[in-house]
């Protein structure tokens, strides 16, 4: 008897109309045969609507006390599946993250899982229960309970499966993962399958379908998740570890683009690796997180160096840079869209680059930056070419 | 450094802005040089509103999952509680049922405190953190989440006080107890104190003012409890141990009445005393709740038995009589209103039943039944008879 882990989004569980569906969806599974584990989110906009709460209280809420204030939402829509599942006459029982022991470690908001004691799971699945679990939620060494970021129910469920040897099914509002936005690129492919490294790609770039901690952790353990619509015929996306010696894969499977980022470009610094590292330090220590880094080979000693940052450090890192450098050597530039291409195909197919740079040539697109890993090539462009680059690139690598 | 126990009911936080005003009022009493443990029910009037919720999924909710659904309006209201104090300056902490260890045993939806682990309360207060702990919850020998029932967040409070040999404070939205409810007798009085008795005695009649087993759990640790408005120099009534054989006090403490019972009498029940007890313990099974019982000398060797029962209970209780008896021994009787009068001092004075009476003749009002305890007399009179009897009693007897 297979043992599913299943995770239902927000959306998914947005009115008690919605809920019941997901009851229906889930005894069928039931009937089916399997063995259920449902990983829940709250209810529609309940995280938001707590947030807005905690707001009217004050400006800055205390870390711990909004942990424990969003866990509530979880707890609520697991409590109303279980009974709807009830009601439909099957055995469920909800649990929240204190119950099933999801061990976390980390900062309030953004905690890991460390460990789930999968005991009181096994003994409710052998005694034929269908478990409904408490995403986004887990308890700490000092057994506060915390949360585990945006979008953490799917790695709740990924951890789920993982601990009890299961499938992870991820419920969401899309209906699988495509190699372009379709909302930027009409004509992009919804993907049968992609590869963990891929998606973990996308996923830093701004495809925001799966937490990418849950892709992490599925890597991991090399487990299969699929992601897709409930309640349809429409078949979603497999995000597994896919065989890169394949001969029909694609080099590149999909494209993503953020316009999130500034470019910060800093000139005639002496070329000291002391002065950079030292920059570079200061600017991790405020958390700003830096993407896209280079740097020009010296010339009479002196280098320039180029990164981004999201938009909203500007001002912070401003702060630090003025520290270091005098203004005239600092240069700001809040037209940049990050373009990125990732496929693992890339480690195995050469010239992609060449290629991606004759379309652009061809085109007039300006490249203003470039990063590579060996499954990603990463441009920054200016903004006003971002759709024109989107359908060149996306028609040529057949995205 | 005395601790003090404040409970604050959902009409007191029923607002992001009233529980920066409870914050406040916690604060002060902090400042004053105490240690603070505050009890909070959910935000005005999110019990119901998860009720109506509940059954938007199922008439019938599973009890363990409603409980464990109502349970998380008190998570909430701690935490932003606790997030109010911290924004004014001052450590404070939430905790839940699980996180204190508020140990329970009994049926979902009312459960009883069986224990409460006190160790992290006091570790906590030792680090000068106010403790701000859910109410109305707790956690069974399963690790499931259970409810005390409606109120039950004074229970709470009280064993806090227990365990922690703290004074306890109930803050509600009534300024005190009075010997009449005011509703119904504007020249009621309020008590500077009430005797635990009497109070239970109250309670059980119709006094809503506070959970039951609250009174009995501090009646037997001996623990005063303060009944009052928050934030305001009214005097509020202080429930403790009263002296009975003081010389000022009353024999009649306070009046209450009922109108929530019908009253059954079956007829010419052979006088055998299995008979009768059968048809009581059939009538227990069906967990309805009889309250005043009366029996007439055989006469004859036939007998008839009067008793009360909730109005919402008399379908039910008419199917296990016509098991028992002929259609033309069943007699109901609608038109009942339960009045009583309480007072621990009739323990020491007597004739309070013969002035009652009196009174009763000399104004016409026909007694339908009678019960009396050690501190208490109940008479089942006409509806119509309600006002006039509550004017002529609590003036007679100057509540």
């Amino acid at each position: 008897m297979a043992i599913i882990v299943q995770k239902y989004g927000g959306s998914s569980v947005g009115t008690p109309e919605k809920i019941k569906n997901v009851a229906n969806t889930v005894v069928n599974k039931v009937k089916a045969g399997n063995s259920l584990v449902v990983v829940v989110s709250a209810m529609g906009d309940t995280t938001d609507d707590l947030i807005a709460l905690a707001r009217q209280i004050t400006d800055n809420p205390d870390k711990r006390e909004l942990d424990a204030l969003l866990s509530t939402g979880e707890m609520m829509s697991c409590a109303l599946l279980a009974m709807a599942i009830k009601d439909l006459g099957y055995d469920a029982i909800s649990y929240t993250a204190y119950q099933i022991g999801i061990k976390t470690s980390g900062q309030y908001g953004k905690s890991l899982i460390d460990d789930i004691n999968a005991d009181r799971m096994k003994k409710s699945l052998d005694e034929g229960k269908i478990i409904i679990a408490a995403g986004f939620q887990g308890i700490n060494d000092e057994g506060d309970v915390t949360t585990l970021g945006r979008g953490g129910s799917d790695t709740t469920a990924v951890a789920i499966a993982v601990k009890l040897n299961g499938v992870c099914e991820i419920y969401t509002d899309v209906d699988g993962i495509y190699s372009v936005d379709p909302r930027k690129y009409k004509n992009a492919k919804k993907l049968d399958e992609i590869d963990y490294e891929e998606m973990l790609e996308l996923s830093s770039l701004g495809a925001q379908v799966m937490h990418s901690r849950s892709i992490e952790l599925a890597q991991k353990y090399n487990i299969p998740v699929y992601v897709g619509l409930s309640n349809s015929n429409i078949r979603g996306t497999v995000i597994k570890g896919v065989d890169t010696m394949n001969l029909e894969s694609k080099p590149v499977t999909g494209l993503a683009t953020s316009d999130e980022d500034i470019a910060i470009t800093v000139k005639d610094i002496k070329n000291d690796i002391n002065i950079i590292s030292n920059l570079f330090e200061s600017v991790a220590e405020k958390k700003i997180n830096v993407d896209m880094i280079s740097q020009t080979a010296p010339i009479d000693g002196k280098v320039n160096v180029s990164f981004t940052i999201p938009k909203d450090d500007m001002k912070e890192c401003l702060t630090i840079l003025k520290s270091y450098f005098d203004n005239n050597q600092i240069d700001i530039d809040k037209d940049i869209t990050k373009f990125s291409i990732v496929g693992i195909g890339m480690k195995t197919t050469s010239g992609v680059v060449a290629k991606m740079f004759k379309l652009f040539r061809e085109n007039n697109i300006a490249v203003k930056m470039i990063t590579t890993s060996e499954i990603r090539i990463t441009c920054a462009i200016k903004q006003e070419d971002k759709m024109k680059t989107i359908s060149i690139i996306a028609e040529k690598f057949n995205l």
